[in-house]
């Protein structure tokens, strides 16, 4: 597997997960997700024990679900509550797997491995999706691709010139200094452009039209994750590139969770701490960011085909793509630390 | 491969097989099946013996037939009658391989192994399909799982009050006693209730309203089908689960034919010795068969996506699906004893 | 591999390569072809070097081409031109690779092995393809089978009858002798057809009626072409098979290009000396070709899915297939030399 198993994906959003169980496929395992009476999310496998069929084929009961096949009864617990026979006497061992699972920062969280690590404190910490003053809001697709691809992607955001021409695509962008920098299990790029002419964007989101102090920080949050902190503020405030929490800001949001080796899931949305009594900039702005993202994911899923057809060529690694590269070797860093200790 | 290859199968249903070729995979080997100027039925691997065109793409003349691509006429026997060139002698070597086929019970039945074992005294005995008295009309439908999950399907009939709630479902039928008993290569599930009002269905069948005795006895018949006796007796006709040939009876046919190892061939229907003079409630009973068959389909192709998908997986035997799993017992026996023969 | 690497392939028609990058895979390596400003064809693996997104996706400037993901410019040589980052200097060491390629004959011929050793001297001789005094044209289609299969097919034209029975099928062809001979790396089947009524085509083609000296020698040019030279002579200008070079002739033209162990494209035409200044017979003839190459597609791709479904079955060679057995000798012959280079 390329993918750490002890870690917290994005299973969903939290909009998504209902009373009426889901099937999604989280690092390779079949999932089902529904949410209790009393609103918490559940996480099993989906796939009765008894026969097999998927349980999100299943009929809610309360907080259980029957399988729709036999009848098996399970609890939230994954556990028997009701055999096929209803006269046999329920057997507790009887269990579907379940996963551990915290709803946080607008997301799901499930952690796929080793359930007695799942320490909800190593979930991400996407704040501005849930910090007070912030509003966040975004989307959900499939990508044909590795996971890793998409990380790459977003670690680098020079492509813009080329996937995005005409739309958030600025040859500036090419030209203005990039610093790159590992803290612990975080990567760092960062642009700092001082002195420079807002464009469109950043004026509206600023209220009015001065010289700024611009910036993007694309960082990679394991265990596939990408926030990209993205702002201006006026020259005279004399913010830095260490200290520009007061500026007009705002978080993309790239939550990257592995489906198969060849597949993911991608949400993605935005996060931002202007405008944030203006639904309709939220609407608009989600629109424009989910045909953006489409671009990415023409390129995406060709890049992934191309890897295919061509098993004798690799990925090669320049400048700009440190980002992506130091990312990488976070996660295989970790895979390696958790291969060790298992052998 | 997980299927007996000495044994009689369901190829297609009387009706489907005429004087033009037809093709079905059978256990694996692709077969083109026609009918003789006779009506005798022939069954041929469906690939030319010089270029392996599919024969069923060929041109019927009289008992024979010829290759579409270069005009090989084979014979009834398979055998090379006229070569591509006319003018070259014929080289009755020139053979594709037949294979062992009767006609019996409405069915055509294929032995696809060795052909010197086929006796036609082994096809199953499926005399109500053809007793007279008794009427036998049915469908066919492809259906892309293993087919022993077919068996063990049919074999434990609670899967009724869920995959059929709104159809045959009944939840009295989960409350009846039920006994297994394996009878040499034949597994039995026989459930009596004794004294009960009939439903609607029996009601019609007998004619009359009283209480009945009532009777479902699943039986696995090797090497791979399911006959389902079902039916009702008045209670003061004093039958037994030994001795009920005197009922108003009915069985469900299952004729099961491996495709390959994730696909199958279901031959199904219904023989009775009610409403004989019936045409419409052949035709009305047919459809509402189709229908609820049409519920598991959906339940066992599924079911097979989900044994692809968790590979980690077993399927597990409760109480209830004994039936299915003395079946498979049988299946295994009967092949380790030809792997045996064989070493 | 089943074809032989160090040869020229057919990759397209001239009017089919223009200044934007087309994509194709020729034995097995994804292409991408473009022409210069010149006009003159340029042939490239189609993967960036970079992130492998296809070239065939980006944007020609000039007579380079420039990856759309992250902006990579590799110039005509494959090399790179410029850097993404515009400020990086450029690492004239990235590069694609590039094929030989020559246009010729109406087609572009790729070599997809050793570049060393591309001499467009060993380009296959279609000479009827360009000579002054004949007209050419023709069309292309992707054919879902091993490459093979289709020199069977052309090496044999006694599949006329029945793949063709209704078009240009004629039960006289059957009969006529056939003489195979291989020359070098060519093998010649011919049939001499003296004093015979010419058909309506070749009565149309003669511009009158009389008795005719007719042939048709098909001949397999390595790596994996046919070439099939049909025509007619009045008899009393005593032509035989080893000079009618003054008859009235036409080349059936069958390029044939390996996509993959099961695919292949197939680019075919007819050149004539006849009727040459007549555009609708081209038009017309090239219509009726396209309907009769449609016949044998349907069955070479049936006979591929054949081939896969019977594994336990091999391919048989009678008298009719001498040409194409002896074709495949030829391939086989040139595949081990180079291994036997090789190792």
């Amino acid at each position: 597997m390329s993918w750490i198993t002890d870690a917290w994906y994005v299973a969903a959003w939290d909009g998504e997960v209902g009373r009426e169980p889901m099937a999604r496929t989280i690092c390779g395992k079949p999932v089902m997700l529904y949410r209790k009476l009393d609103g918490t999310p559940v996480a099993m496998r989906d796939a009765c024990p008894h026969r097999m069929l998927p349980l999100s084929m299943g009929i809610k009961e309360g907080d259980s679900i029957r399988c729709r096949y036999h009848g098996l009864k399970l609890g939230a617990d994954g556990c028997a509550e009701e055999m096929p026979l209803r006269t046999d006497p329920v057997n507790k061992g009887i269990c579907a797997e379940t996963f551990a699972v915290v709803e946080r920062h607008r997301f799901i969280w499930l952690w796929v491995g080793d359930k007695a690590k799942a320490d909800p404190n190593l979930i991400p910490d996407f704040w501005p999706c849930s910090a007070p003053g912030w509003v966040f809001d975004g989307g959900y697709d499939p990508v044909a691709c590795d996971y890793r691809l998409m990380i790459d992607n977003l670690m680098d955001l020079t492509h813009e010139t080329y996937v995005h021409s005409g739309s958030i695509g600025q040859i500036e962008l090419m030209e203005a200094p990039i610093e790159t920098r590992v803290e612990g299990d975080g990567v760092f790029v960062s642009r700092w452009m001082p002195g420079v002419e807002p464009p469109p964007f950043w004026r509206l989101a600023l209220g009015r039209d001065c010289k700024v102090d611009r910036w993007q920080v694309c960082q990679f949050v394991a265990p596939s994750n990408v926030m990209i902190d993205v702002g201006v503020a006026p020259v005279e405030m004399g913010l830095t590139l260490a200290d520009h929490d007061a500026g007009t800001r705002g978080f993309v949001i790239d939550a990257i969770t592995p489906e198969s080796e060849t597949s993911m899931h991608y949400f993605w949305g935005m996060a931002r701490n202007f405008l944030t009594d203006d639904p309709g900039f939220t609407v608009r702005f989600k629109t424009q960011q989910g045909g953006v993202f489409a671009q990415d994911l023409e390129v995406l899923e060709a890049q992934q085909r191309s890897i295919a057809a061509n098993p004798d060529i690799k990925l090669r690694g320049y400048n700009i793509d440190e980002g992506g590269v130091r990312a990488r070797r976070v996660i295989d860093r970790l895979r390696k630390a958790k291969e060790a200790m298992a052998a």
